[in-house]
């Protein structure tokens, strides 16, 4: 799909606002419409789905190669020039709400100028047309063999650091232009924080080890996690890692279009709960991926909307015991009408290591 | 300096601003208040110093950990829970008007309720004390050895790509968390562009090589800049080479306590311009590093405000010429009462590979 009938298809949207226009200033959504990655862009797109992109001089002449169907204006102010150009044409002109500073918003007259609307563009964004689908499931086959690579030196004595820099080298040298994000190794009773940051610990015999981590290939983010032991696990180890993995199969299988938010997430916590532990699992299910590592949907059981074809979503439960550990198990997958296209394919039984 | 230290300073300056609290949201800022690293946090800071940190159940955990002396919410709506605390003990409270977006300050009851205010953390955070300064030179350190391993690498053939992936596998290996920012390796007429993404181009013998990069460490950013020749250079590339050099040294000896920002600026710029390229100088002298890569203060002919001690900057002047190539040397530095000490320490002499 063409970046023209992505903002056609936002354009599409601007009459049930009351809008006939959308000053985009996010760099994503910017990207997203237009090609351009650039830290000072806006894009304004108009009902019949005209758009007008502003930049500065550092990026004008990547606009101009990148962008040759879109009217360029090179100006610093990127927003003030398009809000400017707008007001000429009459009519109600939207802004980002999450996105635009309440500077920006001041500078541009604040409410009385423009109206600010939540979530347009991410919106859009939500279904992906087969070409993004193809960058992620490339991010995610990076992110699959670097895991592959990485694994058979996960031992006593190695820290959480080592493992994380492990991985984001493979990840590297595989092609990845960096990690998606922050990798998360977190060991032992690290393993109860969700978002540990890898330390200085070293791996010792009876961890469960969890790692969350990802590749970004041409703007796109892969996201998984795998819980391996390190050592014969307890009991009590091999027990969580069983519901962990049991509530992610029922996660997946639930996912498909016209599923809601809610009862995916349904599908997942109702067998964690009944296992005595839903207030060990804190998070959401899981969240959209693309241009951001999270976007639109969101899986939880306070979010709403249904799932439509063509969206790349996680799925990633998890249980967290404070003091001990915990275990989350997570993949990228793609709705598809029939079942859902599973995009990270590293196993789901216990590596026990 | 603690944390608690940095709250104090920044709550003396709210009598200033009629205030008796600030809502501080942008994670970097609640980072530098409170030691939290956190994607959904939020700190309330009286005109007395004391702080409520506010965050979500996956950062609940470390926050214990990290911010004994603070006092905590679980709550989702960071800002939300802080602004209704704030509300309660009355009194003007200030929110981040460069960060905030206008769907929050909608949420807070906007203008009436509370009153944005612009870079106020961020005046705070110029001046740094001797832990950050610490943290930062052993990233700069880092950055250094990087290319020290690096250089002997880079011949005929080998691309751009390849030579920013061995330096940013080289950062980490030696410790980094990750590269400070997207590493810049302009090779030949890439040279040009000031920005330019590293890209298959093979490098020529012939050519001059800009390498823009640095380390991440302990959430401080390096910045270095160096232009090496492969190959003989021609007379034209030594003497912009020289100009350069000149000039990157005057900026550097303008550095100091008191100096404005525009002549710091200026004692590079004039001598650029002296030799008939202004023109090919189109961006300013330096910025300050930190938690954020470009963070204040600025250097440039249109900045103002004066530098104090303690203030890490970088000088980074360059001459791009269009169609033909560039020279950027740049150096991470830190105000000192006597002269700047210099955080990076590779040579600027003329390196001919």
């Amino acid at each position: 799909m063409s970046h023209a009938s992505r903002r056609a298809r936002l354009a599409a949207e601007l009459p049930d606002h009351g809008a006939t226009g959308i000053l985009v200033t996010w760099p994503v959504n910017v990207r997203y419409l237009t090609g351009l990655s650039s830290s000072n862009a806006a894009v304004l797109v108009d009902s019949s789905g005209h758009a007008v992109l502003a930049t500065d001089s550092r990026y004008i002449e990547t606009a101009r190669r990148r962008c040759p169907d879109i009217e360029l204006v090179e100006n610093r102010d990127v927003a003030g020039v398009l809000a400017a150009r707008a007001a000429g044409s009459g009519g109600g002109l939207l802004v980002e709400a999450d996105h635009m500073p309440v500077s920006v918003f001041t500078a541009l007259g604040g409410a009385e100028r423009v109206t600010p609307v939540s979530g347009l563009v991410e919106s859009v964004r939500r279904v992906k047309d087969e070409g993004e689908i193809e960058s992620l499931r490339r991010a995610c086959a990076i992110t699959d063999e670097a895991f592959s690579l990485v694994i058979g030196r996960i031992r006593p004595g190695v820290t959480e650091r080592e493992i994380a820099r492990w991985l984001e080298f493979r990840m590297m040298e595989l092609g990845a232009q960096k990690p998606a994000f922050d990798t998360i190794i977190a060991s032992g009773p690290n393993g109860s924080i969700p978002h540990h940051s890898p330390s200085d610990r070293p791996i010792e015999s009876g961890d469960l080890v969890t790692m969350d981590f990802g590749a970004l290939f041409d703007g796109y983010h892969a996201d998984m996690t795998r819980t391996v032991a390190v050592g014969e696990p307890a009991d009590w180890q091999r027990d969580l890692y069983e519901l962990v993995r049991q509530a992610q199969q029922a996660g997946r299988h639930a996912v498909r279009p016209g599923a809601t938010a809610r009862e995916v997430d349904a599908a997942a916590r109702d067998l964690i709960a009944e296992a005595g532990h839903s207030e060990h699992f804190g998070h959401g299910l899981g969240h959209g991926v693309g241009l951001e590592i999270h976007e639109l949907p969101f899986l939880g059981p306070d979010k709403t909307g249904r799932l439509e074809d063509r969206v790349p979503i996680t799925v990633e439960p998890g249980v967290y015991l404070p003091g001990r550990g915990g275990v989350r198990i997570e993949d990228t997958l793609v709705t598809r009408d029939d079942a859902p296209e599973l995009l990270t394919l590293t196993t789901k039984e216990l590596l026990v290591l």
